[in-house]
This record gives C-alpha cells, structure tokens and sequence, in this order.
C-alpha cells in the first residue's frame, strides 16, 4: 500500500481550531474505513518563532519535504507585527512554498447554493458559481531579485522588489491550466498586464505558444489584469478556469473567494510537479482564509475551508476520488440541514460552533 | 484674468466620441457664462502612432506640458494589438504621466443613486457609496527599471520588472491623500503587500511617519492590498480614502468603479505637484474607462465619464467650484429623469446615445 503520510501544521490564529476538526475526521477515517494515514505535526508561523526564532525550523520543513502532503491551518497576528522581516510568520508559508517548488496553487471559488444569498453580491450573480483560479505560486514579484531596502542618506530609502518569469515557469503553470480546464468546461482565460509589464508580454506570448502547441483544443481568452478583476465583480460565471502569476492571483483568487459569501468556505491546494519516477507530486493544503485573530480561541472559526482542503488533498494526492465527492457532498449537505458558523449566519439558520460543525460533517461523510 | 488653455486628446475607440460632447459643453460655456476657455487639439494612443508613428509626438506632447489642463480621451484597440511594445497605444499615457510628473491619480468612485440598482452588488451594499482612490501614478512597476525581456537562449526567455519606490514618492502621494481625507470624511486605508514586497514595507512605514508628522488628525488604517479588494467586494461603505501604488492603485480602483454599477460613469484627475511660484499644478483628466472599441463609432457610448472628468478638471485647475458642482448636478438630473446610455439601460428607463444624453446634461446646467 502506498504510504500516507500527512504533515500537519496549523499554525496560528484560528488554523488549530480548524485543524483539530480535520484530525477527527482523519482518525475516523483510519478507524471505520481503513485508510491508513500516518500523521505527524509541526509548527510554522507565529508559533514557530516564538520556539525557535524562525517562521519555520529546518526540522519541520525536512518534515515537509519527505511528507506525502502537507496541511496547513493559516499564520500570523497582531503579536508577530513588528518581527523582523525574514522571520515573520509570512516567512515559513513563503519557504514552504518555495522548497518544496509548489509552482501550482489551484483556488476554485464555488458557491454553495445555501450560501448564494450570504454573498454582498445579487444572488443571481453568483448562484451556481464554479471557477477555478490556477495561480503561479513560487515565482514572480513574490521571490524575484533584488528584493531589499536601500538606504539612500538624506532620510531618504528605496524599496525594491523584482517581478521576473522565465518561459518554462509560465509554460508548466499554463500547462495545469490547460489540463484542469479540460476536465471542467474547457476554458482558459490568461491574466496580466502586458501593456505595462514587459513580464505580462512574456506571460501572454508563452500561454499562447503553449496554447497552440499542445492544448488547442481549450478555448482560450486573454485579459489585462484590471479588467478581469472588474469581470469578476460584473459577471464571474463568463469563466471556467482563471491562468495567472502569483500577485495578481493573490488579489484575483481572494476578490473571487469574496464573491462566494464567504472566504471561509473555501480550500486550495498548491502543488508541485510531478516526480519523473514516481509520479508523485508534493502538496500542501490550505484554506484561503488567513489566521483571524480577532476571533481565534473563541470556537466559532468557520471549519470548512480546512476540511474542503482536506478534500482537495484526498482527492489530488491521494487519488481518493469518492472520498473527496462524499467529503464535499457532506459539507453541502451540512449548509442545507441549516448549519451555519458565525461568520455565514443568516436568518433562519442554526447557529453552530467549530466543534460542532466538524462533528456533523464528520456524521454525514 | 488667468489663461484657460484646455488640450483635447481625444485618442481612440469611443474617445472622440465622449469628447465631443464635453466640446459641445465647453462652447456653451464659452458662449453663456464667457468662461474664456481656448482649446486645441491633438493625437494620442492608436490614432498618433497611425498619423506619425508614435503614441505621441513631441509637437503634441509640447503642447501638454504648455496646457493649464489636459481631456484625455480613451487609447487602444485591436488594430494596434501588434505594433512594438515601445509604440502601443498606451505610452502616450504613460509618457504624459510621466513627463508631466502626474504623481496623483484621483478616482472617485461614486454610487449614483439612480443607478444602485444595476450594480452586480446588493442594493445596501453600494447605495450612497462615496470613496476616493488616491493611486500614486508615476512610480512602482509602471516605471522602474530594469524592465526587459532577455533571451536565455534554448527557447528561453526571462521577463523582468522593477518595483520601486523611494521615501518621497511615498510621502508626497500620501500628503495627497490625508489632504483630501480632511476635506471628506477625514479616514485613510492605505494598501500594500508589506508582507511579501520590500516596497510594501517602505510604504507603510512612510505613511505611517507622514501621518505622525503632520495628518495626526485623520484617522489611518493599513490593510494589506489582497484583504482590501475583499473587503471593497464585501462591505465597500467601510473607506473613504484609500491610498496605494500604481499597480495595486490600477486593480484597486477598477473594482471600486464596477462596485458602483457602470465604469462609464467615472472620471478621474492626475495632478502634479503645485509649482513653487504660480502654485499651478499640471493636470490631466480622464475617464476611468478604457477605448472601448466594440461600440465605438456607433454613437452608444456613455459620454458621463468623460464629462464628469471635465467636472474635475472645472474644480481641481480653475477652482470653479460652483460650476464643477453644477456640472454633477445636472448629471445627477438626467439620471433621476430616467434617460440612460445602453451600458446602464434598466426598464422602464428611457434610451439614449452619446449625443442626447450630451445635450440633456448640458440642457440642465
Ligand atoms: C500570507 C501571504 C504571504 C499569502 C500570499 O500573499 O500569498 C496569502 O495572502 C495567500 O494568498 O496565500
Ligand atoms: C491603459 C493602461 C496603461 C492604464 C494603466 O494601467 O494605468 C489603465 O488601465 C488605467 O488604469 O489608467
């Protein structure tokens, strides 16, 4: 049997609440099903600077790195706001993400049905939602060089960061673009700002080489970036898959997990390529949530965005198909019984907290 | 008296269009109120590079930087879609930003009453919404070098752009926005990415100095750029001023602009810093949307932008506030008569082209 190993990683805030959630769900699954998971845990973040003066140790991240996929809850809060820069909680997401060359971040924004009427937007906007943001996640304005703070005399300093992208970058991102897409409803549409940024030009002339030499059966569209974030906004279900680089999908991904009513429903996953040998890619599942602090500790976080991550990662590590739909189903199933966290309460609805709306997932999987 | 040299840039697509109906109202001025405005004319974007090669001559950008002020039509188009990077419609902005020093890029976003229903956004999330975008407009990404493309050789090529931004640049634009802040309702939201871009430290730390120093009466709030398009998607009435980079600055306020239910309707100012001795600021006003080219020539564009930038343009060069007041009056009148260009046609409203809702607007000032 092929190992399961998961390491998991909750982190600050609300990511441990979440977190403890998954776990049951995950030792009922060895228990009544069988499934074998192996889990070991970690600290990144935050925690991990208070125990070891880094956002991540090197212990935990050769951890990561011989995992089979990483979960992780979210990092950061107001206590960490003034450590140095290399060590923010930020930091060990960053290296995470890095080292273990997780180039693909794949952020689906879905809209339950129950929740359409939760979201700021008109119900008939979003109702029946489905897209799928494929962001590019280790390169960029986010890692590139020079990246500093010079001091000039004078009072005066300059900040600088670098945006660069090589052609084999773009091509493997659009490549799982193009792939997904094909498993969905056959559409690509490739964000960026090639009348300002001469990486933009790259990005736009290499999605459509790679377009043309292996994917011409998938309609594809391109979009400045700006005008994709205002369709979005206008009218998000004229896309299918969204292909774009990791700042603009950072903005794009979180303006369309908004549009859902709330982003704390909703998962991602980041991978990286898959191994020559043994196929195997490695992972890391996150929600697209951050740490919440305001309202960590208090048992009312919103559990669903680390399950459906949990779910992601069944499905695309673990190749457990039927796993990951019943897990889904159980999270729609759960939303229409009426159960509602704080933060997508509405009239009408029964208010739950962590615990319990981990527990009626878990009874409905 | 003080000169009123006004230089029209009509540009491409609808641009001309939505010009000639803030030349219709310039006339009437003229020849009612003897406001004593000359105007002349020039070439920009598409149409300058088919008449001398370039996205401005220098003859035109001459002119510019003699003008008190500056209507900037709309630039682009396919059939420009595939000439030189350095000659595409957009470096005659560019370069007119730049040249002019157009540090300050104003964009109001401002929910019209009558038009709250056509938003893709719930009524009560956007009715009576009134934010200001102060978008720094001559630094970051837009500008920094190095900014190319390099061949790798193997089929490889790297794209490359610079973010940077020095300690006055920072300082300067948030100046700006506290100023403008006092004359509203006295709150600021800057954005940046400090978590990721050296650039976003720097900004922060400078606007949070430039606060202390001298706007310790307006109320400062940071967001990081990505939480702020999510909360400008969830509850937008929370801002009043937000002030950014030229890259966030572009994504930010063209989703503040379909959060109130057409583009069409925006305007937007770009200022200089005042000149030491006449206190004059170089100044150029411009639609916040873009050319347009699908509907351009038919006379079905929306002129409001256009002359609702003209209405900036009266208040911000000439300080004729009482006219610039008048100007958004009589837009406001011919909404709340019903008449509406097809972008923003609702039922049971009246249609209208370019052309009549030009004369409507100038009928009621
Ligand atoms: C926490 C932060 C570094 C991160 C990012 O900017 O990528 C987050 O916003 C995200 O989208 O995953
Ligand atoms: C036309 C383009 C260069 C411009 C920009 O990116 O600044 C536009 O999108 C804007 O917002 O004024």
């Amino acid at each position: 049997m092929a190992s399961k190993n998961l390491l998991l990683l909750a982190g600050d805030g609300i990511g441990p609440e979440a977190m403890a959630e998954v776990k049951k769900l995950i030792a009922a699954m060895n228990e009544k099903l069988g499934s074998g998971f192996v889990t070991d845990e970690g600290l990144v973040g935050g925690c991990a600077y208070d125990a070891h003066g880094a956002a991540i140790s090197d212990a935990d991240m050769a951890k990561a790195m011989a995992a089979d996929a990483v979960l992780f809850g979210a990092v950061g809060g107001p206590k960490w706001d003034k450590v140095p820069y290399e060590v923010r909680p930020e930091a060990g997401l960053l290296r995470l993400r890095k080292d273990m060359e997780l180039f693909a971040n794949l952020r689906p924004a879905i809209c339950y049905p129950a929740l359409a009427a939760s979201s700021s937007l008109k119900q008939e906007v979003v109702e029946g939602l489905d897209i799928l943001i494929v962001r590019e996640l280790t390169g960029g304005v986010y890692f590139g060089e020079p990246k500093q703070i010079i001091d000039l005399g004078n009072g005066q300093k300059r900040g600088i960061d670098t945006q660069v992208y090589d052609t084999f970058e773009i091509e493997r991102i659009s490549g799982v673009a193009f792939e997904l897409a094909r498993t969905r409803k056959n559409h690509v549409t490739s964000m960026e700002k090639r009348n300002v940024m001469k990486s933009g030009v790259l990005w736009n002339e290499v999605v459509s080489q790679t377009h043309a030499a292996k994917y011409s059966d998938v309609k594809l569209g391109h979009m400045l970036a700006d005008a994709g974030g205002m369709q979005l906004v206008r009218w998000p279900k004229q896309f299918d898959v969204i292909v774009t680089d990791n700042l603009f999908g950072d903005m794009l991904s979180d303006i369309a997990a908004m549009l859902t009513g709330s982003i704390g429903m909703l998962p991602s996953a980041s991978l990286g390529a898959p191994d020559v040998k043994t196929k195997k890619r490695k992972a890391l599942y996150e929600p697209v949530h951050g740490s919440a602090p305001d309202i960590a500790g208090k048992g009312i976080a919103n559990p669903i965005a680390m399950i459906a991550s949990f779910a992601m990662c069944l499905r695309y590590s673990f190749g457990m198909v039927a796993e990951a739909d019943k897990l889904e189903a159980a999270i729609a199933a759960v939303l229409d019984d009426g159960l509602r966290t704080k933060d997508v309460m509405s009239e009408g609805m029964t208010e739950v907290g962590t615990v319990q709306m981990g527990d009626a997932i878990i009874a409905k999987f």
